[in-house]
């Protein structure tokens, strides 16, 4: 039997050996983060290939030529980088074609006349014909405001959807999250009050003339009208003139939702040398829309996925973990490719330990966020909980709350999903639009977030997410 | 005597009051807290008032016409505000005259002939004149390596100093510290060792074809040389150039410093109800370079001040400290400003209780830099620190390090000077360049920098550095 001292002592040792190894562990993990984010800021291939694929490859809309050239371009790119596997992954996408003429026009006012309005049709809506809709207006704030108008009141109108994004919230996605119901699910509730066609304020905080598309859903059995969103600057123009007078608008588009098509995720694969079932993703988005590159939306989530595989090569780092780069088709206007991926994901038992999503632009990188299911939340956070020292020091902080449309399928297998969380402050100002292009891209702060990204991967593989192994 | 459940129980009802009331003190600054940011984000002037400052009054290199409007411009503004007191201070200034012709260019190289390269005077330095200087080049990296070569190798030469800044620095401003002196003090220690001119390499990382002037020091009894700073892509070229042969380059520019001028520095102020000897001073510098409009640096800088009394007025807050907001003249190339309002102050035996100026552009803020004399510094950092609860839920951090050229000099009255610190991943890639221009600014992440200034502002008013009232 040990004395008191005896224990003491041990208890003693034992604190020292541990301080040592977290000390010596922390020490070596720090030097690799900083070998990561040097190797990002000075040899990153990041802008190149977000430039090559924005400018040559941009408008990437689900089952367009430029969607499908896109894989063949992303493929030859994960081919490059030497994994272990890279292959494409079917999956069943929709077909909707935007067609050529889009015109909004407020017609005849008393104190305006008629007035041109920057549009854009919304994406999965259909068009108005040839014929065109030509309807006087009712401007609602919101969903519940427009349930609440007898149908008689709506039937034959346009609705116009002007609930402006809160400028006083400091993240834009709350914003954006406050008052993007007018947009997704606004024509659908339009339609089947009777209104003949629906339009939507363009999601942003600035008024400029710049329309933001965007999906618009009707779900089965719902009435299709056509849906287009009109610039910010023009739906202060409108709302200033319905508070004078009735106002009559055209409306004319030629939107299209053909039969589905095949399309693919671009997926490659490093295996991992101790625990090849512990997969850790990182991925984001193909698609995008078709009016700019998709340079923020979400080229910079691939190429920053890209980047943290050409960097872990560069390093020389060998994961005991498989590590797996996805680049989703068609989250845009339907997550074909997210319910693809998922499925087989389940049929084949994988276990996602970790997927980390970036779809919220190239900007400089703020955090992280984490999610996963509210069971296995807790505690696995509180094991990671200690990186935040380590990411902090590059103005990364890890949050909760975290995941992304692409990868929120995979929580079921109870590992940990994760979010890159950029600074959001000009992301709206982009988003969705013709200006959603390289010029909008600054390189550094593409580059910090696929070094963040890398950071949290080098961690995830080291440590896994459960202190065991 | 009391017993010990007497003791017990009083002790639980103080810590009950005490918790009462930071919880309630921390509610009530949270909320006011949440309306400046709301004010900021959704009524501010700021952008507006930038956009006016760097377009109509762009250019505002100390002693020019375009300086002295601004002085005018900025006056009316301030004066709009209904502070108590507005005013010019007088102050010194240098006259540099930048001189309409700059020809940098690389001639009859033998594998690419004569080059014309982008350059552009540095500031305070003297000109060529017109039989311009015609020299071969000699390539250094720094400061030391240039004074250990012996005086006859550099004699006759033109200087080139070639050291980039280094990318993998996260925070840009230390890559610019890390490489500014080349710029600073190399032309003067090249003329020192019998160089004809000096070119710079331009601070960015960047690599591209705009040249990034700045200000060179001669001082009294240095030998003045032409220097100019070229573009980073044509530095890149002239040492690929150098490795290969030896290369002549033609410089030509007409810099002069005309007799010095006398300007100002505008201020404006809000007299403290209880405490009127503490001063808080916001501000920002009023002059720029003559390329740009000026708008990050530091049109920003002195509209975030503005916005600051701005938004304090508009929420109806009577502060109980003086509130001074300073635009100081001519900090980019001689702090004339600076002095001539640290000088009178000192002889007033004013009390700058705190200072924060904002001189770092008008990107997302991500902290605000704490800094003032050793022997003070750390209890006062200690009793603000608990603020920084307040701020971080803004993205905004308290951290060591703080202060700025203009109110550095008031350091020694013994308050705390503070420093903006927005993201700094875009600074370099407009600074002190033709491109420094409204088209550069984010109006949301203006007015966030805005905000996080008021709300220091507030807490400061509100509870002083010291605990004591």
């Amino acid at each position: 039997m040990m004395n008191r001292k005896t224990i003491f002592s041990l208890s003693l040792l034992a604190t020292f050996l541990i301080s040592t190894q977290s000390l010596c562990q922390s020490d070596e993990d720090a030097f690799f983060i900083k070998d990561i984010y040097n190797h990002s800021l000075s040899d990153s291939k990041a802008f190149d290939w977000l430039t090559i694929l924005s400018t040559e490859y941009g408008g990437r809309l689900t089952a367009s030529a430029a969607a499908e050239r896109s894989v063949a371009y992303t493929k030859s790119l994960i081919e490059s980088l030497n994994m272990d596997e890279v292959w494409l992954q079917e999956c069943t996408v929709p077909n909707w074609i935007r067609g050529e003429k889009e015109l909004v026009a407020i017609i005849n006012s008393k104190s305006e006349g008629t007035v041109l309005i920057e549009s854009t049709s919304l994406g999965n809506s259909i068009g108005s014909g040839p014929n065109g809709v030509f309807a006087e207006v009712m401007e609602v704030r919101g969903l519940d405001e427009l349930r609440a108008i007898p149908d008689d009141e709506v039937k034959g109108k346009i609705v116009f959807f002007n609930r402006p994004m809160d400028p006083t919230q400091i993240r834009t996605f709350n914003a954006y999250g406050g008052a993007v119901d007018q947009r997704s699910r606004g024509p659908a509730i339009a339609g089947s009050k009777g209104a003949v066609a629906a339009i939507v304020r363009s999601m942003t905080t600035l008024i400029d003339d710049v329309p933001h598309t965007g999906v618009t859903i009707f779900n089965e059995g719902e009435t299709y009208i056509p849906a287009m969103a009109i610039s910010t600057s023009k739906a202060e123009l409108l709302s200033d003139l319905l508070k004078k007078e009735n106002i009559k608008i055209y409306l004319e588009n030629h939107s299209e939702l053909g039969p589905d098509k095949t399309s693919y995720n671009v997926i490659g694969e490093i295996k991992g040398s101790t625990y090849p079932n512990d997969i850790i993703l990182v991925g984001g988005h193909l698609d995008s829309w078709d009016l700019g590159g998709g340079a923020h939306d979400d080229g910079a989530g691939c190429i920053h996925s890209l980047q943290v595989i050409e960097t872990l090569k560069a390093l020389d780092y060998k994961p005991k973990r498989t590590i797996r780069c996805v680049m989703f088709m068609n989250e845009e206007n339907g997550l074909g490719g997210a319910k693809a991926y998922a499925k087989e994901s389940n049929e084949k038992n994988e276990y996602h330990m970790a997927a980390i999503e970036s779809d919220a632009g190239g900007f400089s990188p703020r955090g992280i966020g984490v999610g996963g299911e509210t069971a296995v939340f807790e505690s696995k956070f509180q094991h990671i909980r200690p990186w935040r020292d380590l990411l902090r020091s590059y103005g990364v902080d890890l949050t909760p709350g975290g995941g992304g449309a692409d990868i929120n399928p995979l929580k079921s297998q109870g590992g940990l999903l994760f979010g890159l969380r950029p600074d959001s402050q000009r992301y709206f100002d982009f988003h969705h639009t013709k200006n959603d292009n390289i010029e909008a891209v600054n390189q550094r702060e593409l580059e910090l977030g696929a070094a963040a990204m890398t950071s949290l991967v080098y961690l995830l593989d080291k440590y896994g997410i459960d202190g065991g192994k």
